[in-house]
């Protein structure tokens, strides 16, 4: 270690590392089941279709250099007519992530109150938590945000700088957001004067049915990606939203990377404009997904009775479980490991200090991904996650 | 726009749209002669090679999935070889440029001081200016920076927290920093307790001699790039740095955006472990950037003789001129973009505020770059220029 010692900056001391990501470290090796991670089936990820696309795309030597700073122009065409917005209300990321942490740079200071979801996806949590954002949390129940619960915490103030919703097939808890809830949070937004961002990764991994249409109005972010529908490895999310945060947000992304992959653009520009090939891909993935979650709960309600009660997932990528019995998640993980399956504790989910939470609600909560797995595995980890269970009560 | 309006934040106040990206909108289209952006020789982009390499990573469903936030493991691993670090001393970034944004992020709070070279790279400017740094700025002479006068900076005080500099083939000086300045700035950063910034994107463009070895010692951070090797699109940079650093950069990353793409770092992979195909094609790109170089620096001398003194470049993508006889850059750039040439005013490479900078001496310059051009569109950009620069000089 060099001397004098080397400072850290108070925004590298205010994020913690992902719970998730390390997790995933621990359980990649070995025979484990892992239903932690939010990973696509590998073997659902269209290779050959996206090979066919990179041998088009590299005949063009133009696919290999520097990019707009917003994107390729064909995939932000293409966003903006899928989005039904202008061109200039389009800026294309390194997945949603990267969307998220640019939007945070452009509109928030340390100190700005940011309203977050209880159960919240922790990619966001970490987005404010490097913004010094100070965080305040709405619970959820079966039609999304508890909008008058959000009402209560506008009137006790501050006003927030922004509300965060995975509105629809929540990460974590897998419930999606009433077109009704979706109004009112939208009149909310333009009286009180704060912007919605609508985070929608998982809006087209519907089972059954697509979700109520997008939150409506002028005060809106919304968060897209290729990631969960295409493949992760392009790295292509986007946001569209009002077109002075989009200008705001180039400047900050020509700092923070100069450009993206227009390889990877291009790909993705290819086959989200392929529509007869997408259609078909995705109801294979809506069908597969949708039987992976049935086979997942049904499972778990097997193995665990009345002792957890499991979401009915419609849509996304997670199903969210919470004992009736007291057993503490992050105490249970050892247990389960040992046995060859893994989860994220539901205290992953939650912010500190963000007193709306009913934290210990978080403790005995497991979010559990049924995308990665086949339907035999997953019953397999529900039998080992229920050896795990009783291990975990002889112990105590 | 909605009501109430939206607020930006203090960042997003501080940071300038790039000059130069807004200048490539501008040169993109129409018969204009663009010597203004960095970007390789598209007929020099390896694409064949690309596209072998993608077929087979492609193979591999693997490659389509999330990776680790450090980057691809075996990128990592090849990475750490290259530059003879241990593999938790290194971060794969996209491009260098958010290896700069994520190491300011980690190690700058607002107010910081940060040394710059006078000039210095426009998207270091844009990072250390997204960050709150106060910035200080150090002359180059032909041996590179000038330590002189960075010791003189630190003696008046307050200590920077950062050192950065383009020590070989600086962009857009064009000059390499001497082994010797290297070992002297080295001591400096040792007994001062600040942190080197080593940003390396032209090291391998040398066209009849390497540049000395890295800046020696513990404190430096040192920033490498595939984009001016391989291709801008595969958008793989890296950073080694001090362990404690690498750290909180991949925590701050994974806020950022989770990982970058597991397919581009595996094709980034695959031809810098190529060793034999590497040395041929960098082979070819410093004979053929070489002899750019010497088309475009001996072209100008011919049209403007003593007007306009021309630096002679050894490596790298640019050449620097500086006007004799008075002329303004950011004057000539309108006559010169009629004429249908373009280049980069000196006035880009300045920051606000910096008072150790001459910006007289900045208002009279050019960053041309050769690398993008052959050499008979070079010898008529000069011509043009010529006209642009008679034709400037007729209105005054």
């Amino acid at each position: 270690v060099p001397h004098p010692p080397i400072a850290l900056s108070r925004q590298a001391a205010r994020v913690s590392t992902s719970a998730i990501r390390d997790l995933l470290k621990l359980t990649s090796a070995g025979n484990v089941i892992s239903l932690a991670g939010g990973l696509p089936a590998l073997e659902l990820l269209p290779g050959a279709r996206i090979a066919q696309a990179a041998q088009g795309v590299l005949a063009n030597p133009g696919a290999l250099q520097y990019t707009e700073t917003r994107g390729l122009p064909a995939l932000i065409e293409l966003i903006a007519r899928r989005e039904g917005v202008g061109a200039a209300q389009v800026v294309v990321t390194t997945g949603s992530q990267q969307a998220l942490d640019l939007l945070a740079r452009a509109l928030l200071n340390p100190g700005d109150t940011v309203v977050v979801e209880a159960p919240a996806y922790p990619g966001a949590l970490q987005v404010f938590q490097a913004a010094g954002a100070r965080l305040a949390a709405v619970p959820l129940d079966g039609d999304g945000m508890d909008i008058g619960a959000l009402e209560q915490l506008l009137a006790a103030g501050p006003t927030p700088a922004l509300v965060h919703t995975v509105a629809s097939f929540h990460n974590p808890q897998g419930v999606t957001m009433s077109a009704e809830r979706r109004a009112r949070l939208a009149e909310l937004a333009e009286r009180h004067g704060f912007l919605i961002v609508e985070d929608n990764p998982y809006g087209e991994l519907w089972f059954d049915a697509p979700p109520p249409a997008p939150i409506p109005g002028e005060r809106v972010i919304r968060l897209g990606s290729a990631s969960k529908i295409l493949a992760p490895a392009l790295r292509t999310g986007w946001l569209t939203g009002p077109e002075p945060v989009c200008a705001a947000i180039e400047r900050l992304k020509q700092a923070a990377d100069l450009c993206g992959s227009a390889l990877n653009h291009a790909i993705a520009a290819e086959l989200l404009a392929d529509e007869p090939w997408l259609a078909a891909h995705l109801a294979v993935l809506r069908t597969e997904y949708g039987a992976r979650a049935k086979a997942l709960t049904a499972a778990l309600r097997e193995e665990f009775d009345d002792a957890l009660a499991v979401s009915d997932a419609a849509g996304g990528m997670f199903c969210w479980a919470q004992f009736r019995d007291g057993t503490d998640t992050s105490e249970l993980l050892t247990a389960a490991l040992e046995q060859g399956v893994a989860f994220v504790p539901g205290r992953a989910f939650g912010a500190d200090g963000t007193d709306a939470l009913d934290s210990s609600a978080l403790d005995f909560s497991a979010r559990m991904s049924f995308a990665h797995r086949d339907a035999d595995t997953l019953r397999e980890a529900a039998h080992r996650l229920r050896r795990a269970h009783s291990q975990a009560h002889t112990q105590l």
